[in-house]
C-alpha cells in the first residue's frame, strides 16, 4: 500500500503546492486537512474543493471554532497567557488542536506521514512536531519548507509549471497566521525594528485613533470561564467573535514587540488581538476580587510558566497538566461581572461585581462601618520586620 | 532633656495637627521634617513656616526630587516595578526615602521619637516603621492615627479648639499622596468597587479621550537609566517630570484596580503615574531587544519579587540588596533608544535601536540575508520534545 | 450560660494547670480535648481522667492516627516537605488536625472559647490560630501562656497550691513535641549553638554509630501513596510506625539545625523522623524515575511553597488548596517500589521498580540495544546554545 | 596552511585514537590538551609524551587545580549546587574550563577546529559546544563519537592497526569521569536500575559500614569560600582535596540516582564526592545561621536555576552571570565555623559559631534574658492569617 500523507492544509499558495510536491516526492497520496479555528476567510468548503482540485485523494474541513474556544482559547484565558507580557498565544495556542485533527484523520485514512509548512526558524514546527511526538509517535513527519529548503519562489514556479488553481498574483506581502484568538503579521520592512508598522497591516482592528462615541460592555465570568455579555448567555467563542467586533472596531489589543522565540533568535512580531485583551483584562481584575493574596501571586509564576510552555509547543507536556491543575483550583471562585469601556485603543474596567468577592467593604472603609482593629497592626509590623532588623543590626556591627 | 519627636510632615491638615497633639499628650518638642519627592503643590516654604506656626520647635524642608527620581524611581524602572502588574508603586517608594531624611534629622536634632501619621490598615505603616527599625531600631516610632485612634472628626475639632492656621474647611473629600513617579487617590464613593471613577478624581492626567495630536518622544537608556528625550541630556528627575507632562497631556497612565494590602485586606486604589508607564512601557520593551531570553524569563519572577518585598516594606531587607545585584547585572546592556507614540491614554512602542541589540536581522529575516541553519531544527525539536513524548508514551501505556 | 473553654489538652503540666486557671480566670467551664497522633506515651484514657481530676467538665480523647497519617502525612510526604531542605513538619502537620478536633468538640459541647498552650515566639501559635480563624472564626482564642506571661514556674505553683494530680517533680529539661511523623526537642543547653546534642536527648532513633547488621526494605508506592513494606499491604499509619522502629533501630532521620521561624527569628532545633525521612528518600528517588523532567523541576518550587505555607501556619489557605492539585496531578504515576538499606543512620535507595517507570533502557544503554539517534543531537546543542552565543558575540563586539 | 585541530586529550583510549583519526580524516594537524582538574591518576607528563606518541604535533597540559577549585568549585558550593538535590555537578563544572583552555590553545597554536571525544546522548557535549559557540564561535567542532558514529570497539581494532602506545587490554568496564570535586561512574550492570552498586565502583570512598574512628573538622569560611581546617589556612583546593580524604575515608559523599539529561533521557548514575557533599553540608548551615529567612527562602530557587543551567552547559550564560551577582550579594555575611563530624557515611553539623550570626540567643531563648516581646505576636497572627479567614468565610458563604 502507498504512504498516506495527512497534510495540514491552509487553502494558501504553500501547502497547495505542497500536495502535487509531496506526492511527487514521496510517491504518496496526499490527505489534506483543513481545521476552522474562525480565522475567518475564504469558505471552508472552497479551501476543500481546491485541495482536490490540487491532487488530494482527501479532503476534510473540520469545524472546530467552539472545540478551540473552550479547550484552548479559556485555559489561556485563565491563566492570563501573556508571553512576555505581550502576546496571547493566538498561533501557538491552535496547533496542538490541528495536530489532534491530523492525528484523528490519518487514523481514518491510513495515514502514515503528517506534513506542515512550517519553515525551520519558527516556533509553529515545534508546536506541530512535539504534539505529534506525544500524540502519535508512529506517524513520520515531513516539513518541505524546512527539509527541503523549500521557498516561495520555488512554490510559484511549481504551482505555475503544474497549472494549480491558484492566484499566485494574488499573495500578499505579508506572514499572517489568524484565528478566533487573534492575528500575527510578519512583513519584511517590519524586520526592521526602527520601522513603525503602517495602517494596513491591522485587519481586526481599526485605528485607535479615530473618532467614535465609547462602548461599554459588562462580561460575565463563572469560575474563570466568560458565560455572558451584557447579561446574554453566549459560548466562548461567541463572546471572543463579539469581543473581536466590538473591541476591534476601537482598535483594542494592538502589540508590537520583539520575542525570543524557543529556536533561539529574537524577531519581530505584530499582533491583533482585541477580543483576548479585553478578556484578559477583565478577567485579572476579576481575579483581583476574588483570589485571595498569596494564592494570587504565587499563580503569576504559574501562569507565566504556563505561557511559555505553550508558546515552547509543550502543550502536552506533564507539567502543562499540573499547571492545569492549580489553575483550575484557582478558577474555583473567579466568577462575576466586570463592567469595561472600549475607547481609543483600551479596554478599561470601570467596575466588578461578584459573589465570591473577597473585597470586605465593613474591612476596607475609612468611613462609617469600618470593623478593622487596628490594634493588631502595631504587632504585625514588628514582628513582620524582625528579620531584617536583626539583619541590619548585624550589617551594622560589622 | 524632653523627649524629641521627629515627625514626617506633609503641611496637610493631619500632620499639622500632630504637631500640638504630640507636643501636649507627650510633654514633648516636635520637629517637623517635609520631604520634596516632586509631590508639587505647595511651596516647600510654607509648609516649612506652617510647622512652625502650629509650634514645631524646628522645622526641615529637604529637596530630595533628584535623589528620589535616581535611587528610588530609576530602581523601579529597572524592575519594571508594577505590583499586580499594574500598580508603579508610587507612595512604596517614597516612604523608605523619607524614612532615610527623618533618621538624619534625629540625628542632627537630637530625636528620641518618629512619628507619622498613617492609620494602621494600610501599607505605609508597615514602610515607615519596617524602615526606622532596620536603620534607627533606636528610635521609638509614635502613629497617633493608629494608637491614639485618631480620625478626621478629631484632627478638625482639636484644629479649631488649638486655633491652628489650617483652613479645615478647605479638606479634599480624596485621600491622597502625590510624588513625581505618580499619584494615589482614594475616596468614599470609591469604595463601591462597581462604581467607576469620575473624571474629577484626577489631575496628572487630562481625559484620554479628548481631541488632540499624537505626541511622538524618544527615550535613551544608558544601563537602564533614561538619560535622554529627544537627544536632550537630561537627569531622571527631569525625565521623569516631562513625560509626566507629555504623556499626562494624552491621558497615559489611569490605574483603576482592587488591590491585596500587606495587612490582609482588599482595598479600591485609583492611580495616575504618566511618566512611570511611559517610562516601564519603553524599558521593557528595550530589554526584550537587548537582554537574552533566559535571563528575561528568570527576570520575571525576580522583579515581581522586588516589586512586592517594596510594597511589603522590606526597601531595606537583604533580599532586596541581594535581587538589586541581579537587576544591575540585568541591566548591563540595557542601553540604546526607543521611540513610542503617547496620544489617547496609551503610550506605544514603534521603533527600538541599540548598538547592544540581540535582535539579529540577518538570522531573523525570511527575505535575502538569512543566515539562520534551518537543518539543525529538526534535531533540536526532536530531543526537545523527547521527555514529553516518553510520557506520552508511558502515559498510553498505562 | 456560662462561657466554655475548648483546650488543646495533652495531658502535661501546662495545659493540666491550664485547666484549673482558665476556669479561674473566666468563669468558665473547660472541656479538654487530647488528640492521639501517634505521639505514644502515656494511655490516652489516663490522659482523658486527668483532666477530669483537674476540674475538666468534658474531657475527650481523639485516636486520630490513622487520620493523620493519611490526610497530613501523606501529602507532606508527597510534597517532600522538608522546611530548610531538612525539617519535615512534624509539629506543623498536626496542630491543623488538632483545630479541626478543636472546632468539632466546640460544636459538639457548646465551646465559645479555644485555648492552646502555645508561647508568642514560636510556630504553633501561628497553626492553632490562623486555622481557628478560617475554620470557625467565630470562636474567641486564649493563650494563657502568651497573653497572661504564664511560665513553666507559675504553673508549678499554681499546681502545687492547687493540689493538682500532677508530678510536678517529674519535669524533663527538654520541651518535647512528638507525633508518628517524628519528634521535637528544644532545650537549655542546645540553645548555644556551638553545643552539639547529647545521645539521650533522642527517644526514637539509637546511636547511628552502634554495631548491627543493615535492615533491607521495599516500599511499595501507589500514586504516591506508600501502600506496602516488603510485600505486606499496610495503611501509612502502619508503614510509618514500622519505618520508625525499624529505621530508628539504625539511627535515621536525626536533624539538627539553626532554622527560621515564622515569627522573625532563629531558633535552635533537633529532631528525629527515622519513618518520615526514609519515606521522603523513597520517594524522592520514585519520583525521578516516575515524573517527567520539567515537571519535576518546577514540582522543586511547588514543594517548598508548599512546605513554607504549611510551616507558616497556612494549612488552610487557597493557595495550599492550588498546590495541593498541582500536586496531585504530578502524584498520577509516581507507583512502583524503591528497595532501600537502612543502616548507619543512613537510609539509602538501592533500586527501583516502576511499570510507569520513564527510564527506558534503549535510549539509556551505551551497550547493544541502544536506540538513541545521535544525530539529533548537533542540531539541539546548536540551538540551545544560540541564545548565549549571540548574547556573547554582542559582549565582545561593545 | 593545513586545518589544526585542538583535541580535549585524557590520556585514554578514545582519545589517543582519536589523535592519528584525525589526522587520517581531515588532513588535520592535531594539538593535544590535557588538562588537570585534579583526576589524580596517571602523570600528566606521561599523557602529555602520550599525545606525541600518536601522533600530536602540539602536546601541552595545564595545571588548572586551584582554578578550577576556585572559579569553578566555590560558586558550585556558594550555591549549594545539587542537582536533583543530589549530585554535585562534578563534570558539568569542569567542562567550562577545559573549554577555556582549549580555546587558549587553539589561539596560541592557531587552531581552526576543536575536537571532544562526547557522544550524543550525554550533557558533556552541550557543555563543551555551548561553551565554545560562546567563546570561539569561530572554531568548529568535530565530535568523532557522536559525528562518525565512533565506538569503542573501532577504537580498539584503530589503536591495535595502527600499533598506538595504549594498552587496550587494561580497559575498564566502567566509564569514569573525575575530578577534585567528585567521581562519575556508569557501567553496564547498573543500567538496571534495580540493581544495587557494588563495593568496587568506588575509588574516592571507603565502605561506610567499615569500623572505624569517627574524625571532628572545623571548616571556617569567609563569604562563603573555605579558607581553613582545623584552624589552618589553606587554599580552596587544598581543603576540597584534605576533605575528600578524610570524609571519604568515612565513606562520606556516594549518590545513586536516576537522573535527568538535558537530552531528553533518563540515565542512571553513579557518584562519589566527599569533599563537596561534606562542604556542602556546612556551608547550608552556616547559610541557616547568617542568611536572613526571606533572602534564604528566595535563594533556594537561585541555587536551583544556577545549578540546572550549569548542568545544562549554559556557565557562559547571561542568566548565570546574573544569578552569580545575587548570589554573591548573599554570600557577604556568610563567614564563620561549622564543627562536623565524619563517621559511617555521614557528614554531620555538631556546632556553629559566626560573628555575622543572626541568631539571637535573647531572642530565642526560653530561660532568663529572653528579650522577644511576646505581645506583640496576637496581632502579628492576626494580621497573618486574616487572609485565609476572609476566604474561608467566602467559601463557607457560598
Amino acid at each position: 500500500m502507498n504512504d498516506r500523507v495527512v497534510l495540514a492544509y491552509s487553502g494558501g499558495l504553500d501547502t497547495s503546492v505542497a500536495i502535487p510536491f509531496l506526492a511527487e516526492k514521496m510517491g504518496a497520496e496526499v490527505v489534506a486537512v483543513a481545521v476552522d479555528v474562525g480565522q475567518g476567510g475564504e469558505d471552508m468548503e472552497v479551501i476543500r474543493r481546491r485541495a482536490i482540485d490540487c491532487g488530494a485523494v482527501e479532503s476534510v474541513v473540520v469545524d472546530a471554532r467552539e472545540e478551540f474556544a473552550a479547550r484552548y482559547c479559556v485555559p489561556a484565558l485563565q491563566a492570563n497567557a501573556l508571553y512576555m507580557d505581550r502576546y496571547p498565544l493566538v498561533s501557538a495556542l491552535s496547533r496542538p488542536l490541528i495536530v489532534e485533527h491530523l492525528v484523528a484523520a490519518a487514523r481514518e485514512f491510513g495515514g502514515t506521514h503528517v506534513s506542515h509548512g512550517c519553515t525551520g526558524k519558527g516556533n509553529d514546527q515545534v508546536r506541530f512536531e512535539a504534539g505529534l511526538a506525544a500524540l502519535a509517535p508512529e506517524l513520520q513527519v515531513i516539513a518541505p519548507a524546512r527539509d527541503h529548503a523549500w521557498t516561495r519562489d520555488k512554490a510559484i514556479a511549481f504551482a505555475e509549471e503544474k497549472g494549480l488553481p491558484i492566484d499566485v498574483t494574488k499573495r500578499s506581502p505579508y506572514s499572517i497566521d489568524q484565528n478566533i484568538w487573534g492575528r500575527a503579521i510578519e512583513t519584511g520592512f517590519l524586520e526592521d525594528i526602527w520601522n513603525g508598522p503602517s495602517e494596513e497591516v491591522y485587519a481586526y482592528t481599526a485605528d485607535p485613533a479615530g473618532p467614535r462615541e465609547p462602548d461599554e460592555v459588562v462580561i460575565t465570568f463563572d469560575r474563570g470561564v466568560p458565560v455572558a455579555l451584557d447579561g446574554r448567555a453566549l459560548t466562548p467563542f461567541e463572546i471572543i467573535a463579539e469581543l473581536n467586533d466590538r473591541a476591534g472596531a476601537h482598535g483594542v489589543g494592538r502589540i508590537d514587540l520583539v520575542e525570543d522565540r524557543l529556536v533561539g533568535i529574537k524577531s519581530r512580531e505584530i499582533y491583533e488581538a482585541p477580543g483576548a485583551i479585553t478578556l484578559i483584562a477583565a478577567h485579572m481584575e476579576l481575579e483581583n476580587v476574588t483570589v485571595e493574596r498569596d494564592l494570587a501571586r504565587f499563580k503569576r509564576g504559574v501562569d507565566q510558566r504556563w505561557t511559555e510552555l505553550v508558546y515552547d509547543g509543550l502543550w502536552t507536556s506533564p507539567l502543562k497538566r499540573a499547571l492545569d491543575a492549580f489553575i483550575a483550583e484557582a478558577q474555583r471562585h473567579v466568577t462575576g461581572e466586570i463592567r469595561m469601556i472600549l475607547h481609543g485603543g483600551r479596554a478599561v474596567v470601570t467596575g466588578r461585581r461578584s459573589e465570591a468577592s473577597l473585597y470586605d467593604f465593613s474591612l476596607a472603609t475609612y468611613d462609617t462601618g469600618d470593623t478593622f482593629d487596628q490594634s493588631s497592626a502595631k504587632g504585625f509590623v514588628e514582628l513582620w520586620s524582625l528579620p531584617s532588623k536583626i539583619a541590619a543590626a548585624r550589617d551594622t556591627r560589622r
